[in-house]
């Protein structure tokens, strides 16, 4: 069994003493990182969550020594001793406490340890699975700890810059109405109401609408979210908003408070100082420039429309797409002339990938020597002209995809960032943030033969744009908009209708049936009829948010208790079996599966 | 349809001017208060969160005039006007306003209003379903938007506090595993793993422990938590808590930072400035004293123990009781000898409602006349040392219950409270706290024969009552707490066991198997293997300590969205029916009920 702390107060913890305190009595806790065992001398790297310190046992107690000699690595001590400054040769630069050791006088074995089944330091290479199994012990890790420190400095500069602008944090519920739109809901089966569910909610949304309704100006919540969903690499069935929303306002408003609150937070977690306003973008000019809603404006490398210099060109790749009300378009891939032909097979891959039927190519040696992949179809003027147009120097390398132009976004768009990776000319320490503006209200779902809401079905038309949805809904763009960091998506929001019939419009345009407008989302129409005022706000990603800012590569490492990609969770084995007579109560049956 | 704010920038909250910015011209929006139509002038009481200001229309401009006199209450305006001096005469010292008003020049009607179903005005008298059903117009009365924003402001403190004292706020998971102990969890279908379930948390407890195994040093959150519990006037289905743990701690450590942070809270929510340390009291004297593990400390009115007294008296019921093993106990209501036989009855019937058989008493009128209803079974001489016992002077009622002692205590508690509620002696300006400590460690379950956690299985026990654990349970008592508000529990914790042998000897003591243990706390039992720091912790209910600190006297008048007794919301309907399709994907069927 282990010793109790019974009379003991921790003095300190470990990294906090220096040599400033040398000749101080101190009682420090903490586990053992490892022991040395040296005969008459034992010395042990106690570790805590501000760092480790040194301490040693000498054969002035006999006793004492022979116990520290069964000490373990992860062993949990309790120490009382003096602060005493090291021989010179045993300082250690590397660390915080290098300059002092702590001569133990008592020792408490507060817990004994098994060896434990993964290393407890920084970056430990175990399977991901093993970690997530013992994520206690994962969580000891110093990069783990890092991260969780940072995510709560995060998420407590978010409120303080909140509150200082006049934000009320409010719970809203997640026991909640389903309201199957995007996403599938988690349901939750009611056992006083047989037969019906509650949901857990995909957002807030509602409930902050109509926080905006009931007079409450600015609201703020980190709120957490529910998507069942079949799981990608950063995603999570449950994950945190920083979700807010403010009333009278324009977009102009919330994008100013809100990258507010960003350089506040890269400073205050990061030390990071960031230049704003930061760049605003329309979405229109986004795809032209970077084939990209979320472009990483980190690098050039822009998309270059050469439709008009190859419409009459021999090339009928190129002709047919201009004809067919496509684009041609390209990147000036800057010194990669010298890519081999299995490179620029790569990037045929690429942009195939992404659905383009291929990649026409001109590359310039050194030696200004020209080779393309359809040079035999143009004339030299042509080819000149091209050239001209992307500014082509000796050494670079110029992609082409012609298809229509969502294809040839996309395609290109995708191609510039894997040309960026080649050439690994992204700083990583860089943080180029932009925001993303007047978004399509609506894209057209071909599946289904209708309009979709871009962003969701209560965000309001650009005024000058209201015309189009009894004309042409297509063309009509959104006082909606995204904030981007490096080509990540952070989050985003718009300015929301706040007119009862121009809320009924839009539902119509989507097609919904008044009953199913009603039946959905009946309250909050209900409540327009009462007085709304403009309104708008936004969503950033919290998760996501903080493994950009730790540079860590999955959202997993920035989430204490996660979700593996089938949404159990190895450590306690949820979801699981659980007693019959929970489930009776709850008026369901189990279907047994064949 | 309404107009656009486009083009219009809210420059002043509607209360945040005042006579200094007589002349200036602003910018206000809000909601209508009210309209007054006097012909060549339309006064307009506009509304937002700040408070109310006065706007005039004149005559000036006989267009917007009209356009004034069809407005409405809670019709939502942006008006741009000068601020002007009202008349002396029309000075409404009441109002922050009161000295000022805006002559309009520019009005924006932005939305309109039906006539609500409910007064927005403070301390409705709507019945609550309606109020509920219309919460988003029921929010927009002066109280509730106080309430919330005494809400946020709390939370933030707490936030504030907490960070300030090297807490980290760390989010644990919404999607657990079903723990069934104590209450009844709420369960979500897995859509993935066919026929097993998560839970609702009903408490973050196993994961907190957790993260101080992690060595996360001192962990926080604000957290949402679970129970599907038939509902009492202050439960709801999912509620707030603010819950903490702290690693190398003694109960003392973890009383002196939480009412630390007490202090703060009142102080900066409230205003309220609180003496710390607060009282504590075992709990065996917090019993002996008030009958109460949660006692009322405003007023005195203490239990006095007469067994000793009585134990040869020749008053049946006395004697019994105290052979029996239970005593005899009597509270002193000073000054009550005046109530009626009618008001005396309906004490008896308070005692009665806390299982005990009746109330014995005695009365001293104001001339020194003794009435009793045991008088004839007593030796003058007994009575003259019981009144001595209970220091009985002219005017007192004295109120006694025999019985076994868990009754008299409760039944003599709660008669306390009873005499103290009808003398009106309770002060709700007055906010006294109290450490009630040293729970007993078990209660013992008579219905299932053996001992049960009188706080929870991972409750440490004291260090001189452990080896009661091997020779008689019910003695030893717990490193657990409660801290308590004017007879309030607002929340409770205690040190944890960090040693696996004495937390296996726990379970086995509650009676489970170890198979139970491991499938229910496997992981935290995994977890004690590998050097686990002594540590405990506490929670406050947040939506309990609001209430009291807003002085309103129900839960639901905190919580911006709450469900009503039977888990329903009257707004969005939620819990409701859902699509088969929904269903089916979750692997169950609804049984339906005949």
């Amino acid at each position: 069994m282990g010793e109790s702390i019974y009379g003991l107060k921790r003095s300190h913890k470990c990294a906090e003493l220096t040599s400033a305190n040398i000749g101080e009595t101190v009682t420090v806790m903490g586990w053992v990182q490892k022991q040395r065992n040296l005969g008459s001398l034992v010395f042990v790297d106690l570790r805590d969550r501000s760092g480790i310190l040194q301490i040693v046992f000498t054969d002035k107690d006999g006793e004492m020594l022979d116990r520290a000699k069964t000490i373990r690595s992860e062993f949990v001590l309790a120490v009382v001793g003096t602060v005493s400054a090291r021989a010179p040769e045993a300082v250690n630069r590397k660390m915080a406490t290098g300059e002092i050791e702590i001569i133990v006088k008592e020792l408490r074995i507060l817990s004994s340890s098994e060896t434990p089944p993964i290393y407890i330091e920084e970056n430990s290479d175990v399977n991901e699975i093993t970690r997530l199994k013992y994520r206690y012990l994962d969580l000891r890790r110093p990069d783990m700890q890092r991260n969780l420190i940072l995510r709560h400095r995060v998420a407590k500069v978010a409120r303080d810059y909140y509150d200082d602008n006049g934000f009320l944090e409010i719970e809203t519920p997640i026991l909640v109405k389903s309201t199957p739109e995007g996403a599938r809901d988690y349901l939750v089966p009611s056992r006083v109401h047989s037969g019906k569910f509650y949901a857990l909610p995909q957002s807030p949304q509602l409930y902050k609408q109509l926080l905006m309704v009931s007079g409450f100006d600015r609201y703020f919540q980190i709120a957490k979210c529910f998507r069942d969903e079949d799981l990608r690499a950063d995603r999570q069935p449950e994950f945190t908003q920083i979700d807010l929303e403010m009333s009278f306002v324009n977009v102009d408003d919330v994008l100013t408070i809100n990258e507010g609150f960003v350089k506040r937070v890269f400073k205050e977690a990061l030390g990071v100082e960031l230049e704003t306003p930061f760049l605003r973008m329309p979405y229109a000019e986004a795809m032209e420039r970077f084939g990209s809603d979320k472009p990483d404006i980190r690098f050039g490398m822009e998309l270059v429309n050469v439709s008009e210099l190859v419409a009459d060109c021999g090339f009928k790749v190129f002709t047919d797409a201009v004809a067919g009300g496509g684009s041609v378009r390209a990147i000036n891939a800057k010194g990669c002339a010298k890519f081999s032909r299995k490179e620029i097979d790569a990037l045929v891959e690429v942009v195939k990938t992404y659905k383009a039927k291929g990649m026409a190519w001109i590359s310039i040696d050194n030696n200004n020597e020209i080779k393309s992949s359809f040079a035999k179809f143009m004339t030299e003027e042509e080819m000149k002209a091209l050239l001209g147009r992307v500014e082509a120097e000796a050494g670079d390398l110029i992609c082409f995809v012609a298809d229509k132009n969502s294809v040839v976004f996309d395609a290109l768009g995708q191609l510039r960032l894997e040309v960026a990776r080649k050439l690994n000319i992204l700083n990583p320490d860089e943080f180029k943030f932009l925001w993303v503006t007047e978004f399509p209200l609506f894209e057209y779902d071909e599946e289904e033969g209708r309009y979709a809401a871009k962003h969701h079905p209560f965000t309001c038309p650009m005024d000058e744009d209201i015309e189009f949805l009894d004309t042409d809904p297509g063309k009509a763009r959104a006082k909606a908009y995204d904030i981007v960091l490096n080509g990540v998506e952070l989050g985003g929001g718009s300015i929301r209708i706040h007119i009862q019939e121009l809320q009924a419009k839009m539902f119509r345009l989507l097609g919904f049936t008044e009953e199913d407008a009603n039946t959905k989302f009946g309250f909050l129409l209900d409540a327009f009829r009462y007085g709304t005022p403009p309104h708008g706000g936004m969503a950033f990603g919290l998760d996501r948010m903080i493994m950009l800012m730790a540079k860590t590569g999955s959202i997993r490492d920035v989430i204490a208790f996660p979700k593996v990609q089938n949404a159990s969770s190895p450590m306690d084995n949820a979801p699981d079996i659980v007693d019959e007579k929970q489930i009776q109560e709850l008026h369901i049956n189990i279907i047994d599966e064949i």
